[in-house]
């Protein structure tokens, strides 16, 4: 059976330019998708109109409404209801797709998934999950922004979520997972990072303790759980730094003649450099703890970039990400159940 | 007359083969300062023995113990009394030396120097503020670990320290201060973070509104202040991304003998690249709303690095940087004080 992947294909800053092409190139790499485009029918069938593709794995299903980059969360939800963000989801919903891509505005996303999708029976915040490159391999880290001052109970759910996901993707038995923290001395961080890792040792994840924010990038923690508020700051910092570090090796490259040809000489070593370090083969963000699942890809993605968001809900349809977490948070929910009343009976 | 810089000799990763060699550069580079070596005499005779150096510019004060580098505070309060730390600190104190460096347990140093020489009237916590490269030259980041859970008070407080000692430092008159947060919209982030927006419209501070984490490295704002935790969870992922990218650039270029030739083509390009984001130039942060002058340095520091703090330490020195501090409170106390009146006549 195809698997059918719904995109918000007016989401992003490019819009069109990149949702249909990206789009075209997925189906070309997978056979075994469909694809809905979901948007301004016009300006679809134009777009599409430039490319070659088979027609037969293509719909497109017309909205009439787009969310804004700046549209608060609230009014997507209120006064978009045609919007081509909000009718993806619905075809979600709806068991027409199995997943659900967007570059749009992240808040309404989430707003939107959340109230159209719901959330996984135990989970109470979905989160925003994203994997990031380390000098080992890649590392998925959540919550990146959706939920600020979180619980100890949350933040406990995100390493669940976060461990489940890694599994499954990654073919990851054990998934190491860590809590971000400021030092690895049980003392330190917020009382709600304390509780989590009171409450995450006695749970059956891989969980390895505190972890900071260098750690994120070691390769030695398969997940790093945080409030989305702290996941935010290391998630821009970092971008901050990449892009500032960038910036001075161009520079230094590109200073006088002789430079510009060192950087001719050295081109196809910083290419492989790159390589390692594109922060375009880690797009597509999970909105993890949701009933179905909804990528997230970055505002600014561009053609590979988008099609790295639509391989990521391929991939979790395949391994049918949100059943999983769903089964574990019931056996989570069950031992929970069963310690309380255990501590009745004593 | 001398500036006299008081250095915990024992401190840091390396402890006497980084602080010695360091401090003889500085007298090298300094003809205003002297040098005060606290520590084990011994040891640090031994070390001077191996350098050429003026000993009248250098005064060796013994001390019996040394602050480990995981010595809880409370332990290095109560029970180090005789550390090198301890006793550079109570030179200061006593008017011995203008200021004091250290690489030692930044807790420690912390708790220990707010205990020792107190901090300046109507500043609750001192905060930790380090600068850092930019796009365009550097920011003041300050709190980075000493002050988790602030209040909106505590980080406004931080904000007009950060700006003191920017306008000093850096003879910038007008110093762009932001608070980082994960969005630029007033309905963002934490409530301290709101409180502290509120209160900062309000003062004379040349205030630029909320930041986000990749702000640091743009190089348009002068100064940013944030909770401790926050502040230590952005510079921590920023120092393992930069470390990253590194580890790839080097296996990259020396991946094979082409590649090798090729870094020895480009090494003059990448030692300039080096050079603008090389984090030993920004080592020393001070340890600001002491009523002196300390300055903590990197644990792992080298020669170079080390020598950095020190200079930072003779800058704030000439530039008087705790009276600057301790003068704008006071003016923000006389205002607050005035507006409350003025309430209450009302």
């Amino acid at each position: 059976m195809a698997i059918t992947i719904a995109i918000d294909a007016m989401g992003g800053d490019h819009g069109l330019t990149v949702t249909v092409p990206a789009s075209i190139d997925a189906l070309n790499s997978f056979s075994d998708i469909h694809i809905v485009l979901v948007g301004q029918e016009s300006l679809i069938q134009a777009e599409l109109a430039k490319h070659q593709y088979d027609s037969s794995r293509i719909t497109v299903q017309h909205a009439d409404q787009v969310v804004e980059m700046d549209d608060l969360p609230s009014k997507a939800l209120r006064n978009k209801r045609q919007s081509s963000m909000r009718i993806a989801l619905n075809l979600v919903k709806d068991d027409e797709a199995q997943a659900c891509v967007s570059a749009g505005n992240t808040g309404a996303l989430m707003a939107v998934a959340k109230f159209v999708l719901k959330t996984i029976p135990g989970i109470d915040r979905p989160a925003i999950c994203t994997s990031m490159p380390t000098m080992k391999g890649h590392v998925h880290v959540l919550d990146l922004g959706a939920n600020v001052g979180c619980t100890g109970e949350n933040l406990m759910q995100f390493a669940l979520m976060g461990s489940v996901l890694t599994k499954a993707v990654d073919d990851n038995p054990h998934p190491r997972v860590g809590l971000l923290n400021i030092g690895e001395e049980e003392i330190k961080g917020h009382q709600r990072i304390k509780d989590a890792h009171k409450l995450l040792n006695g749970t059956s994840i891989n969980y390895i303790g505190y972890v900071e924010g260098d750690d994120i990038y070691k390769g030695d923690t398969d997940v790093v759980a945080c409030d989305g508020f702290d996941g935010n700051i290391a998630l821009k910092a970092s971008e901050g730094v990449a892009k500032m570090i960038s910036f001075y090796l161009k520079e230094a490259f590109t200073k006088n003649l002789f430079t510009k040809f060192v950087a001719l000489m050295a081109y196809p070593v910083l290419k492989s450099f790159k390589s390692k370090v594109d922060p375009r083969k880690y797009n597509g963000a999970s909105l993890l703890g949701l009933r179905k699942i909804v990528i997230k890809s970055h505002g600014g993605a561009d053609q590979f970039s988008f099609f790295n968001a639509i391989s990521e809900a391929r991939l979790e349809v395949i391994k049918n990400v949100p059943d999983l977490i769903s089964a574990e948070v019931s056996v989570l929910l069950q031992k929970q159940s069963e310690e309380n009343e255990s501590k009745e009976t004593a």
